[in-house]
């Protein structure tokens, strides 16, 4: 006797109820009870409930076509996929984000829950798999081990593409600041050592440069990552599926998803490697670095407003301290900071899931999953606020700078090839015993007139490469 | 003209419009703009808001004792932390986990909240903050500088304790088992090479005891992680806090909280460094590194059913396989190896994070809270679930283990002593060409009598220390 | 008055005695003395030193051809330079691997050496600076901040190729594997659990794929890394430098080296990032990723010999033990592993280092320089090892192998399309609860009679596609 | 026939020629083949060796206590031991520092280069085993399994106290640099704004502390490393051992190491288990994290000259650019900061190591031994020059930092609680948009005198606790 409210499902283990109204049958019931581990659903990764139900609807019309499923059962399933495609029922995929099993609990919950609507749809009850089967019908020709890597790439694929126009974003924020910057001379810094002129609108620029790399890198990524092992089944060898399979459901997800995945050559490769994973997480921590370098370099840049290098101000987004007044703090380089440092570990995550993978099959890709997710979507977002809260806002202290540069002994190498490195030498020493200003005492040595001097200390001629005296001039 | 449903709140960046029924205020209204990444608030975290609350609590009795905050207002404060505390008002800490800011966000959502329910507590409406103050009063001697690592410190201390007793748990069930397998003999490996004898509770019990010394490492950290800065404010040197304040709420916070919390001797060095965060994540990397390598044997053992080492069975929990008739997978251990390498993933941010901090502040411990507490609450999940689900129902394959040492090529080792090296090699050589058993060549032979051998081959004799023939027997 | 058999130098801190005999000077010498750190000099990566020689010679010919440098220095220059191109005084270059002040150190040693070289092939003595200057002459329209780096990316590019090589054979030794064992049956294997049969050609075949598809992306990296920045001068203004220099310096490099070098875009963002040498750490991780999982595979398929998987057998390298007679260990294999442990470990410690960077430079590219050599250096040890020591000499115990596909629950999948769902349910239920044979009781039970399932159960048709019974037969 | 030059040695593999005057034997000659991989053998770490004859001396001494070995073979091979202790025959340890095995090769180098010493000094040839054999008598009661890790325990127990010291001696530095600066009055920061005033001697303790702290954390790692296994033999159940081995060969290694080693009370779990190994990187990783954050703070307080913090002064070491007279660069803290950054890597590699270990052995200790051997070294090496090189020549600017605090805005934190929070904004506001003084402006204002101020603005005062006027002034 089943309890109301509970219809009876059956699996290997036995019987189980299941309340009436789930769209999940006794399989995802079991994972929810075996992996409390997060209290988080895989539902909060939409993009890859979508991939799932785009692969299920891509093999239900690949089977429907090699003749191996009816056209009642194929256009059910294929109905009920668009529905989760489209946003809905998502809240019925419940299991555990961290999840043992390969990603079979994720592929089963699919397979019921796409199951249990198609049967609504064809006028069945929830559980009435004898119409219309979770495995024999939704999961045909598939295995959890062709159809949840898969899964994975076509929801990484999106998400990387959304990375990229939110860095683009960033980038373009940047470069507005480059141009807008162009004039301003100030002291560039090597191992925070006053060192020789250069521009801030040179120095924003290559935050604008490495960024448009990054996004390069990560279309090379994209690429690797298209390259999917549906047809595969259990592990490579294709067992149970129809020779005409793997490229017909290829094309067919190409389709619904819009995005050109092709067949892996090798799908007992394909089916076991995780390169594509780590190279992907390889990148992504590459540009967590560079972002979180830029936001260090922002973070100084903007150090004071007295005791620090006050070069620019970041724009006040939030009150900085309770016991402070006035303080404010560059509280989004910090954010973008900490989300740099969770990908950093996160690419660990995935490095040691990776190499953990034995002989046919990684049983650790739920992991690599969550991690890449979280990634993704964590440096999108800062993305975003970096330049939208941020880099917009910045200004410059062009007073201060020009003054910095002016009164810094590093400009003495810039009168290396006119007075000569040992005058230069005599008059930087004289500079930081004195305190005074380089220029100043080149003037009173009579070493160049002030004509010349302002022309050498012209921006545009200090930042840039120049004609040198000849090398008669300069031997010693 | 404020709009309806909205009431006006004012900070340094200007005038805000807030909810009417929001407890939180301005400060969290900006820190919900600036920091849009992970969509998750640190109301998940339920350990780390009442740890706020108990020290807001404190706080406010100290200063009433003080003769700085009078006693009505001081009443209120507490009343509304009481209710925090017990679990209510969780839903209005809405800030990201991962924020920028070093926590003050967190800091000014703990006291707009607390301070709007106790103004509806003392009649007032909220956001009437001439009547009690978020910064005057409830964080009256304090910054966020002081508060939040301080609450990082009390909610981790808990947190510690529960993975603590779940670890003591899967200690228990391995300990049983250790008894329950004391008399099932079996080849011990090195290197995955067969090696010699050894019992299968011997196996079990080193996992026992593995646990046990990381329950040691946890409390030493434990200990560690007690020692907090309230007193401290800004940057550690007390500015604005009574010389008697630190040494009064700590008293306070350690009555309210039950914690043995002590102030750190040097409050400048403690405002600033990350050590006992760092330490106790390097545990706790230890502890995910240790179960690890217990399910990796786990899964060995238990690998098979036919094609492997098929030594031990694990109990089925769900169905392994939609294409495979019968396969059931060791998902349980799955599941731990992935919040083992997650938690190694979170040791890698801790550890950028902990490095990142510069002069008198860490502005990074949000993510070092975040992986901190994500780590100890999966791996406390983890323990249960690896008991609970997989442990405590593990059998043995008694036949086939007994017969696997007596067919070994290994069990020479043990008759070393008795028919010397030469002639053990020699039934080595024999037993690997022939595919024989040693035990019957060595019979065959005439080195042994069968009494003899079943003396030697007894399971106390093979699995330990044991008197040795004299020297010169043994000399070549 | 100098000591004998020294030479006075002088440097802005003053005089200090070099030997007579030191071709290097006051600099190295500081440097020495500085960094004590390992012990292990630059002279142990040859590539380094021949590099930095390489763009001495090319930057002496440039700046000749820009009538910077007469002819007579230039050519004593070069002349010297080819010295060290040959290999002759790499045992001058003293300074530590592990040194600070981003590369000086290196880059002043490789100007004293070759200019004090330069200074006796023209006839004068080591040290009289007047005639020849390490730093006006040999090291003229260059800094540490553009020949260092472009050192690096020359060093590591040759160590690319030298890997890709290496790894090319080892993944020749997988293919001619893959062939030789290409009709083998055996069973494979999902979570260490038996799936569904394979060859053992396939499972080798994986391995030689995986191999090629990582030399792609190491190819990939060297694209990048061939990107220089020399010309960029302090902090990539060029400043001090001719605008012709750094077209033509490019130019002489790729004839000299012959390696296919080209200018970065923006020298100020190609000065200060360290993409391209985290992009190339990735890679290598990724390399190392998958070599371990490799060889995690080859421990466990040669597992045993008795007690384990024993499917293939290495060939026997050295004893094992000098307790367990005749105990052979998987040596090569675990080798392999470890250095795959320490290139992941390097690759954290590269990412560490980029991070770090500030500004106008990265100061910490010495320890990105020192673990990316050894990455690249053992990776290539450890190919040649695993190819030569390991791979050509693995046999496989095919009786045993082909036995455990007969005595296989799994092989009950491939009867699926045959016999049903249902029939192979219960067939797979008697397997497992009697010990007994699938085909046996398939027979017993006249489900399909012997010639059937001798077809079926044929290698050729067991691991790979199949056409399939029509749908309605597989209907429940 | 034997080649001239060479002596004849046999082993499993079957008959090799080894030069005569080599020490070694044919089990090192074949892992001298196999392990080709850094070029780097284990005589570089010469704790290591020394640890390998201190080892091997106990067990001889234990062996002939129990009757096992006759005094003329325990007397020779003591005497062998005793010149390995000595720093002797170290170039004959000749096997690579990364090698397969778990550690045998090494064992192995140990027992023939011992074997071969001891048959000389009996007058006997070198290799002639049949008198003094390396496994029969140098190894015997030993395994691999037992005398590696507890030699690694040995070396690694000596390095961490040597460490201890370096770190005592940099603490030492900054303990008397804050002595120094204890009245040197500057702005402390937060999140690198401008936060309020403390002492440049609280800074400099903060970093005492710090190295304090972990001077303790590494005692309490040393407890743990010191327990060893010894008795333990192949597997932990102390097969082929006599009972009373165990206890007696570890007394006569703590008399003969100084060391005070304890045996673990479970043989099984100490053979398999890293866990110690583990707990000391972790406790390294977190020396290495913290020293990082130090060399940061130096390296930004002495940033400038000019366009910088310019706070303090670090000692001249070396001149910092060939292209900008008179540049020096702080590159003491630089080198620190890559220690570090190496130290973290091998955190990661040792931790991939351990979790690698399978069942009754971890195969992959040579890589965990290298990777600690480094780190020790090195942050023992980079401590010694940090305090040697830079901190002991540690200068302060005090007039700059002195008026940095007077025309800081943070100061009017300090005023809170005398003219009230209201007040203090619209001075800071003033302060901000004027460009003027705070003390200045109160003074304008007539809220406070001369005096009033001068006394507040004590730096006794201003770095403390103070009493605080009472509640109802502060009352809003």
């Amino acid at each position: 006797m089943t309890n109301p409210g509970f219809r009876l499902e059956h699996d290997l283990l036995g019987d189980r109820e299941v309340p009436t109204d789930a769209y999940f049958g006794v399989h995802t019931l079991r994972a929810r009870e075996n992996f409390d581990i997060t209290g988080i659903s895989i539902a909060v990764y939409p993009d890859l409930i979508r991939a799932l139900a785009q692969i299920k609807q891509a093999a239900a019309r690949a089977n429907q076509k090699l003749g191996l499923l009816d056209a009642t059962r194929a256009d059910a399933i294929v109905a009920a996929c668009r529905e989760v495609i489209d946003g809905n029922l998502h809240e019925h995929f419940v299991v555990d984000v961290i999840q043992g099993g390969a990603g079979t609990s994720t592929n089963m919950n699919a397979n019921e829950v796409i199951a249990n609507r198609a049967l609504e749809l064809l006028g069945h009850a929830r559980g009435d798999y004898t119409k219309l089967h979770p495995n024999e019908h939704v999961n045909m020709s598939q295995s959890t081990n062709d159809v949840y890597p898969t899964a994975l790439k076509l929801a990484t694929y999106v998400g990387i593409f959304r990375l990229i126009d939110a860095m683009a974003g960033l980038r373009g924020a940047f470069e507005r600041k480059a141009v807008e910057f162009a004039d301003v001379l100030k002291m560039g810094r090597t191992q925070l050592q006053d060192a020789v002129p250069m521009t801030l609108g040179q120095e924003f620029s290559t935050y604008a440069v490495m960024l448009g790399e990054d996004e390069a890198r990560l279309q090379e990524a994209a690429l690797l990552i298209r390259e999917i092992n549906l047809g595969a089944t259990a592990i490579g060898t294709g067992i149970n599926a129809h020779p005409d399979y793997a490229p017909l459901v290829c094309r067919k997800l190409a389709e619904i998803s819009g995005i050109p995945v092709v067949t892996a050559p090798n799908l007992v490769e394909a089916t076991q490697d995780c390169g594509s994973f780590v190279q992907l997480s390889g990148v992504l921590k590459r540009v967590a670095v560079k972002l979180s370098k830029v936001c260090n370099d922002l973070r100084l840049l903007s150090s004071g407003p007295r005791a620090g290098f006050g070069e620019i101000n970041l724009p006040p987004r939030q009150a900085g301290s309770s016991i402070m007044p006035g303080k404010v703090n560059p509280v989004i380089p910090e954010v973008v900071n900490q989300v740099a440092f969770e990908v950093i570990g996160n690419d660990m995550t995935v490095t040691f899931a990776a190499e953990a993978g034995q002989l046919q099959l990684n049983a650790f890709e739920p992991i690599i999953a969550h991690s890449l997710f979280k990634s993704v979507l964590h440096l999108t977002n800062a993305c975003h606020a970096l330049a939208t809260h941020c880099v917009e806002g910045i200004t410059a202290n062009r007073d201060a700078l020009r003054e910095s540069v002016a009164r810094s002994i590093g400009i003495v190498t810039a009168l290396n090839p006119y007075i000569g490195y040992a005058n230069a030498t005599e008059v930087a020493a004289e500079a930081h015993a004195s305190g005074r200003g380089v220029a100043e005492i080149v003037l009173e040595r009579g070493l160049m007139n002030a004509a010349q001097l302002a022309e050498v200390l012209r921006p545009e001629v200090l930042t840039r490469p120049q004609p040198i005296p000849t090398a008669s001039a300069r031997a010693a």
